[in-house]
């Protein structure tokens, strides 16, 4: 039953393959035999600045069978047969994937301004567009499509036919395989298991009962060891970090050239994996996840942007979070980057403080279809917090009260990850000397601020103008919640290499640090 | 006279072919015909997943020579001669760059691990250590290097006759060519020309003077005019967007294969790009800018963290900053980005709001030679601002006080680039209505941030608690310069397609709504 049986088009230009993503995306489908993907490549040789000659010189179909594709030459992209004819040998080779090269004119007809920049970016205008009607014999006017034109063209029939087809083939399978159809009809529409509040609830009491201090990396994996074994469309793979990243769960099994599975290992391609995720989203199906080290968000910023503005629910795993990483030094030490993905439209972003936190971070990441999600993770180990059921409860409101002494409270203490476990601490201290004290985990801040207003003055009552966030790393977008009468503990310069209880004192990341700059405000 | 005939060598591994930028700036150095560049690669099959044939099956070679690449393919990177024979053969090449294909084994001579991720991140251990001792024949202690090897690879003779024999050379040069070698030695040691404050503020009050209305990106090509006649060290380019970017200045020449000039055209690879000019920083001689769409800085953004993270002076031109690019839509409208730079330690970010502010970030961000600027510019026209010369001068501190009625104000309107311009009307109309009101331009927060705290209690008294900043993209970082008692105008979604006026009036980034909210504050 080929009840999947497509193929995927891309469409290329000179730019496209000038773009590193190119190189990360097309060598790892020709390692894996993508013989489904056919590319056709629209060789023009015109990019904004001009004639590529003399900034592109590539011999692209010798770089394309270097990764193991299948490349149709020199194809004449004006004449339909030449390039029907390509796509035809194309789709015969399942082995492996095809670059169709179509040697073209840009602005083909406008005889004055083709084969140049000219017709990239910019209107013809009238007298062009008049020279390009008389070159390509266009008599008809504009939105006119001529008759025979529009039936040679008209797809419905033979769409209809097609359709017909498929559902019949589907029926026969579903007749035949009903709990297969019914699974593939779920996946592909995007739903999740029905009992998926229950089980990944399950799944978020079983863990807190375990109560065990772990790093939020390994939290992760905790979590997907529990989330994995009944969801498999969850659909993972790591960027060359598997067993740092921990995203390889009991359930996973590695996709290679000819063999399926539930897990990429993506070579060193950060970008490419992103990229990849949000095909793969957009396809429909599978659940993407990825992993790599948080300051290697860098490389695919672009691509997580565009999971947040196409509205795709890829999960990016994101370990080795802060200088908490220790002796890699300020090249692997995030300090920016948690607050600059937080700036990101429609992206959502956690970081836990612990694995009861991390549980529910996945659960919140999967059940978001319309959006991505990044989950801050640590390398260090990290301290279980206890929590009453309605604490737990209270963690999908991206922002609760972790701990609090009776009475209205002097001074407020806001924290996420790992500074969690020290603002616990310095609030202890803090209620030893009989201050009234407070600690707000908030591990989701996009989440706590969509809260209503009662909830937000609930955690955080306007009255109490002594807070204090710390999070290791940029302090610029705590201001918002800590107001004028604030502190923020944090870092903004590069980190250092060194270990990581090192690292967390000489730069003031501390509970000690966390209890002066309260003392000082309350 | 060869003064300049060094070769550049580049190790690179697996991982590192693997990487998009190593396609981006090899096809770039392939089409250059870059021949002093050699890169030598260590061929071990092994990234930190295991054995990369599971993603990574390049040919290579082939996709190098594909480049147009002088590749020498299958040196046994364990024979001293073999690789030392390539390196000659490299040298001989001069009008291609040369790859040197090293085929080695990790972890060499540690018979247990040799060949295995295992000894790629991980200590080896005592046991495989002694291992690995047997196997080499090596057993001196631990840092005690035998005489004989200290004699082979002592390369203090030659070193010394080859460093008098270039100095010789160098004193002959500057016999009979003085001034060029005085010139010389002043780039390389990166000096700006003695007389460089007093031509460039004269460009300064020259573009002041001049009191056009223009974009800001027409304004950095005006003030490229002034300053690339004179600073022949001023490297530019653009990744395909040179009309665009308005970075190609009237003294601008192209370089090509085999052709000198002060403009690389990058073709459409912004990562490439901004990792090349670090790497022209780096060497020394060269002030490098670039330019790109400020949307696809995500694209180069680790390169731009290492330029930060090295201090290097790079200058990367940001255009079309805002929603006011119109048309091309949300995937090329500028959001966060801003505020992403602005997190980024040591990026000097500056946001200027006429002709005058953008020439002095051209000359700070030219002066400043341990640290990157990016320089965010509009697409669309921006009015002139009228300014005393010590407005002028206080633009270098990075916010300064641009217009104030009398009396200690209300009111302070804070604005940056395309948004000043609308903080203005808004004022004159709020001083028409008798309100007391100052505008504030912070073309460089981090310039303003780092001033005395007298002079930003000059420019943003403490008592004057109604506040409002604007600008067209993330609100997050301006809660602090604004405080509790403020507001933000600015936009915290992705845009959209359509022209900019109706833009602004839809995403309420209009003098309006500054009017509205200061009257609301005060």
């Amino acid at each position: 039953f080929d009840v999947v049986d497509h193929s995927t088009y891309v469409f290329l230009g000179d730019g496209c393959l000038m773009e590193g993503v190119s190189h990360e995306v097309c060598s790892l489908a020709g390692t894996l035999g993508l013989g489904k993907l056919i590319c056709l490549y629209d060789d023009n040789g015109i990019s904004i600045d001009g004639d590529v000659a003399g900034w592109f010189s590539d011999d692209t179909p010798a770089r394309f069978r270097a990764y193991g594709w299948h490349v149709v030459e020199a194809v004449d992209g004006h004449d339909p047969q030449a390039v029907s004819d390509a796509i035809a040998a194309a789709k015969a080779d399942l082995g492996r994937p095809s670059l169709i090269c179509c040697k073209t004119i840009i602005g083909f007809g406008a005889k004055n301004k083709q084969g140049t920049a000219a017709t990239h970016g910019a209107p013809l205008g009238d007298e062009e567009i008049a020279v390009a009607r008389e070159t390509l014999r266009w008599p008809h006017e504009p939105f006119e499509i001529p008759q025979a034109i529009r039936t040679a063209w008209d797809a419905t029939e033979i769409g209809r036919a097609h359709e017909a087809r498929w559902l019949a083939l589907f029926e026969a399978y579903a007749a035949e395989f009903p709990e297969q159809a019914a699974e593939f009809q779920r996946r592909m529409n995007g739903e999740l298991p029905e009992d998926f509040d229950r089980r990944a609830g399950q799944a978020v009491t079983t863990i807190a009962a375990e109560a065990k201090d772990m790093a939020t990396r390994k939290a992760s994996e905790r979590a997907l060891n529990e989330l994995g074994e009944w969801l498999p469309e969850l659909l993972g793979g790591s960027a060359d970090l598997t067993g740092s990243n921990n995203t390889f769960h009991a359930n996973s099994s590695a996709i290679a050239a000819g063999a399926g599975g539930n897990y990429v290992f993506y070579g060193v391609r950060e970008f490419g994996m992103a990229a990849i995720m949000n095909g793969l989203a957009l396809h429909g199906g599978f659940i993407p996840y990825g992993g790599t080290f948080l300051t290697f968000a860098d490389y695919a910023r672009n691509a997580l942007r565009m999971a947040a503005l196409m509205e795709q629910g890829s999960i990016f795993v994101f370990t080795h979070d802060s200088i908490g990483l220790g002796e890699d030094g300020p090249t692997h030490q995030p300090i920016e980057h948690v607050a600059s993905l937080r700036l990101m439209p429609n992206m959502r972003v956690w970081r836990p403080c612990d694995a009861v936190e991390t549980a529910v971070a996945w659960r919140d990441a999967i059940a978001r279809r319309n959006g991505p999600t990044s989950l801050i993770l640590t390398r260090q180990g990290l301290p279980h917090q206890l929590r009453t059921s309605d604490q737990i409860d209270a963690i999908t409101r991206g922002g609760y009260i972790l701990f609090s002494t009776p009475a209205t409270p002097e001074v407020i203490l806001i924290a996420t990850g790992s500074e969690v476990g020290l603002a616990m601490a310095a609030a202890k201290q803090l209620a030893e000397e009989r201050v009234e004290v407070r600690v707000v985990s908030m591990p989701c801040v996009e989440l706590f601020d969509s809260q209503s207003s009662d909830y937000r003055e609930h955690v955080l009552p306007a009255a109490v103008t002594a807070r204090v966030a710390v999070e290791a790393g940029s302090t610029g977008l705590w201001w918002r919640h800590v107001g004028s009468g604030g502190a923020v503990l944090g870092i903004d310069h590069f980190g250092a290499s060194a270990p990581a209880k090192q690292l967390f004192e000489k730069f003031g990341i501390t509970s000690e640090a966390v209890i002066k700059a309260a003392r000082s405000l309350k």
